[in-house]
């Protein structure tokens, strides 16, 4: 893997001359400001908002909040993924509400773990699923952003976890459940655990997270999505299917944008 | 409808004398005692057993304390469907474990609120169906314990709710994502609500329960099924789909039983 130079990690150090061919890579922070800030060019004035979950979501809210202080934009409603982007938010200063107030949402915006050629998304790998699926599902436009390393041939196919946040109650019958659902991709089911006592994480609604791990392609992913929602305990899994309508890739040769209606098929 | 004669519900009155043609129709509680008996037939030493919700549940419970303390039952566990349960099979003396030590139960036997012809079934108008479907849906044999007030030609049928559990988070904006599911079918959605406050009911696992009224059939119900899951915020519903094994009904003229391996087709 490529090292960043000193100068980018160290910020008093001098830059290069700039003469020095080629450019270093930009480190994975800097790529996903730069993916953020392309995504908010989508925002306009008066529109309501789904604010994402995560690192590269926080650098779309920052920006949100400096075009609103600026009076580049004004009128805009932001709706929280996370009781974390609530607190950012409000830091960044963006008005807040919700689904219940504004059921109708103009655009959202927020990061991915996976991203497939027909932008189908794993999210979730941070503990925030139900209420960003809650919130993108409601809405007109949903812009993700991501760094190219989240792009993948198909779901599943960084190795990571495929989240599933779980009812608490007798949660172990419910993993032991969800990892006999894919007997032929080699399927790999755990509680995910933090903390140097390793006690389940808690999602913002009180719930557990199973991780689902995937040696091989595990087929046609809405029958999947069907066939884990339908296990009782199962809240909602990380999967989201034919939701992302743009999807903006940072990666070393800058930002690129995908629109979903320009797929094939 | 017939009424039952003053001597059912005023305990001190004296019987009209035994000869009296036609014998008077049993009081409810009567029936659903009458059914819980004859699942309990069902029951041998040494099985796990899931222990029902609700007021005809409860006859079979304290049916198989009876038996354990006189011993024609020995080696019984049971797995409680709900915190109710858990205290009532305490009460009658029933050794009591979980799905986690015990994830294979030989048979459960519970109530239900609506039963179609098919042996479908509604469930959790009491406020109990996650932990029932977790438990119920492990089971080698499931009966199932009604008076025939319960049986449907399709289920909604009797006009009274189906029950969704849902997440507290923005419940009113998956209120409405319920109510649009099935236009065609007259669907009315409210969230639960108890008490001089009217304060939303809460289930064993902190979550809410929404209440959908049909006025038609709405048609396939494992496509019903999961159209109500897909929704984010949805954790569970009340109908339970092919599960029932054995449907034990108190009728006016005695219990009958009917085995879902004699159904047609």
């Amino acid at each position: 893997m490529a090292v960043a130079p000193p100068h980018l990690f160290f910020p008093n150090m001098p830059p290069p001359p700039t003469t020095s061919p080629p450019p270093p890579p930009l480190p994975q922070d800097e790529l996903k400001r730069m993916a953020a800030h392309r995504a908010v060019e989508y925002v306009k004035s008066g529109m309501v908002l789904g604010l994402g979950t995560g690192s590269t979501a926080v650098h779309a809210i920052r920006r949100i909040g400096d075009l609103l202080r600026e009076g580049e934009l004004t009128g805009v409603v932001g709706i929280p993924t996370s009781k974390m982007t609530e607190e950012q938010a409000t830091e960044a200063g963006i008005p807040l509400s919700d689904l219940e107030s504004h059921p109708s949402v103009d655009l959202a915006i927020d990061g991915a773990d996976e991203v497939d050629p027909q932008l189908n998304l794993v999210k979730g790998r941070g503990g925030s699923l139900l209420r960003e699926k809650m919130i993108e599902g409601a809405c007109e436009t949903f812009v993700v952003i991501v760094d190219e390393s989240k792009l993948v041939d198909h779901i599943g196919g960084t190795g990571l976890a495929l989240p599933v946040e779980v009812i608490p109650f007798c949660c172990n019958f419910t993993v032991e459940r969800l990892r006999e659902l894919f007997p032929d991709s080699g399927c790999r089911a755990e509680l995910r655990r933090v903390g140097e006592k390793q006690v389940p994480f808690v999602t913002d609604n009180g719930n557990y997270i199973v991780n689902l791990y995937f040696e091989r392609d595990f087929g046609d992913l809405n029958e999947a999505s069907d066939r884990i929602l339908r296990i009782p305990g199962v809240v909602e899994h990380g999967m989201f299917l034919g939701m992302a309508t743009t999807l903006i890739v940072a990666g070393k040769l800058g930002v690129t944008v995908k629109e979903k209606s320009e797929l094939a098929g």
